[in-house]
């Protein structure tokens, strides 16, 4: 079965319940060759893991701070919702949303609103997606899922709750020092990012996939562009726009975001059929068995892998007006495409 | 089992596919005795039936008008979604947004993205609720519900894609003649009113007590507060905040809506018991037979006729500032509990 938010989920950090990043995760980018990762952009000499660890303690506590009980009636649903919200996962989202509002110059206590709903929003949409009529998965992260948890009935509607809570966060608590009308573009970005043209609208298209042989490229790239791509790209120009970037500005930071979530899509694929099980954390071959349609089923390996190069060499082009600012970007673009789990 | 956003659903307006009113609806009002309805208030010679026959013929238009696929991967995703947000209904929560947008002097435009909003939180709301995993219906008004039609997967992800989508739409089509934090501040209390203090809270809730012995008055009270009147009073308190009220008269149309809310249970749990099957449109007696706890089993046939009654009249003196001008309002609350199904 599909995944709503897909397998960026599978991104190789790692991370502590306190929010730091693990030592294998260091190890890794320290070990890295020249021509990869960090050797290959103006991040050279950035360090991502020191970078990541700082930021992620932030949000922790902040997606700790945004879920209370304030009445005993409503003690279940947010013990649900918490449960999984803070059942661990790497912030990726959010830390996006961080970096770009830095790079404009704008502050965490800007973005962070943002930053929470992203993840809220991302929960939500785990939670829906392990569902018996979705993926019917018990297990997420190692740990039993909402709906095993909590029942299939309080699972959907801790769903619900997260979706909508997320975007009362953002209009109740970002900065009055932020015009009203930006958070208003934010709130927009983020609605139609969950819609149609984005997460929701890309699952049904898999689903519909799924069903039929002889999925097209164009049909594929639509699929990941709109369930994976379309949050990551909100979480860059809602960082943007709340740092203060202009709408062409904006639109850089929306196709570095586009492309470094296909290229993890295509990294992904190839994974699949190059690493072994023990690396890989999940079975490799999975997809040849499933007969799912993947860029390398169309594209070749070798095909492939360019096209991951290409789509982070762009990612990295968009973002070349900033300069040493988009480092912590330029870092995570090359981090996606050279993980090797 | 118990409803999402409950029986409000069962209000005994009928409306036509092009939005008009029936005509045995203007004959019910017609015929009520000078003790009720109409009678009752300063709207005696306010025409409820014209009035909202005008404003859901506006109201429809702008809901067919908000759901378009632009491509065509989107097509089953919108077809799911504009199926249940077209498939009837009275409207009744952007009734009331319109209707208190008007009483402070703000135009339908000025409301209409919100009343959209609300009736798209309505409809996902019901989706989810029919679900095999919550009510597990079938058919709603008739027409084979979503999950039958499109499946369960499509149907859980139709809902989310337009909860996100109506804030989407307060945030993108809300006239820029509205301050920005106005809308921003709707965009806070629309998305409170589906989360744990809200909707989904108060279903979750519901879900607690359907599985224990002797619930109390004050449970009931809470899980109707908020299964059904929250998004009553998001209605009101939108519109008036779109029309310029100050706090102190949001708060006025707050106390009106949760009144209403609460009055249209009690008065629902009265039919259940007084009202035959035919007259009723449904099954009487269900709730004895099913064992629910209701109000009339809390406290009695007459004393829930008299709490009915006390709820309206505090509904009806928390809008006595506004005079005549709250006729429509004043109208429906009078309408909602004197109906006979």
């Amino acid at each position: 079965m599909v995944r709503y938010v897909s397998s960026i989920l599978a991104l190789a950090l790692t991370i502590s319940p306190a929010g730091a990043f693990s030592p294998a995760f260091v190890g890794r980018l320290q070990a890295a060759p020249a021509s990869s990762v960090l050797a290959m952009s103006a991040a050279t000499d950035f360090d991502l893991n020191t970078y990541l660890s700082e930021k992620c303690g932030l949000i922790e506590a902040a997606l700790d701070a945004s879920i209370t009980s304030t009445v005993p009636e409503t003690d279940r649903i947010c013990e649900s919702m918490k449960y999984s919200l803070m059942a661990g996962g790497k912030r990726i989202r959010p830390a996006l949303c961080l970096a770009t509002c830095n790079m404009f110059g704008g502050s965490d206590d800007d973005a962070m609103p943002t930053a929470v709903a992203l993840e809220m929003i991302h929960t939500m949409s785990l939670i829906h997606d392990d569902l018996p009529s979705m993926d019917d998965d018990d297990l997420r992260r190692g740990k039993a899922t909402n709906h095993v948890l909590y029942g299939e009935d309080v699972a959907i509607l801790a769903g619900d709750a997260l979706l909508s809570t997320s975007f009362e966060h953002v209009a109740r608590f970002t900065p009055k020092s932020i015009p009203a009308d930006r958070t208003l573009d934010v709130i927009a970005r983020l609605g139609q990012s969950v819609g149609a043209v984005g997460l929701a609208g890309g699952q049904v298209k898999d689903l519909e996939c799924e069903a039929k042989a002889g999925v097209e490229l164009s049909e594929l790239t639509w699929i990941h562009t709109h369930k994976t791509a379309a949050l990551l790209k909100v979480a860059v120009a809602s960082g943007a726009i709340l740092g203060g970037a202009t709408p062409a500005e904006v639109e850089a930071c929306e196709i570095f975001a586009l492309d470094i979530g296909l290229a993890f899509q295509v990294a992904d694929d190839i994974l699949d059929v190059t690493a072994d099980t023990a690396t890989l954390g999940k079975t490799a071959g999975k997809d040849e068995e499933t007969d799912k349609t993947t860029y390398v089923k169309l594209m070749g390996l070798e095909g492939s892998r360019k096209e991951a190069r290409r789509l982070v060499d762009e990612a990295k082009g968009a973002l070349a007006p900033f300069g040493d600012r988009a480092a912590p970007l330029l870092a995570i673009a090359d981090f996606i495409v050279n993980r090797k789990n």
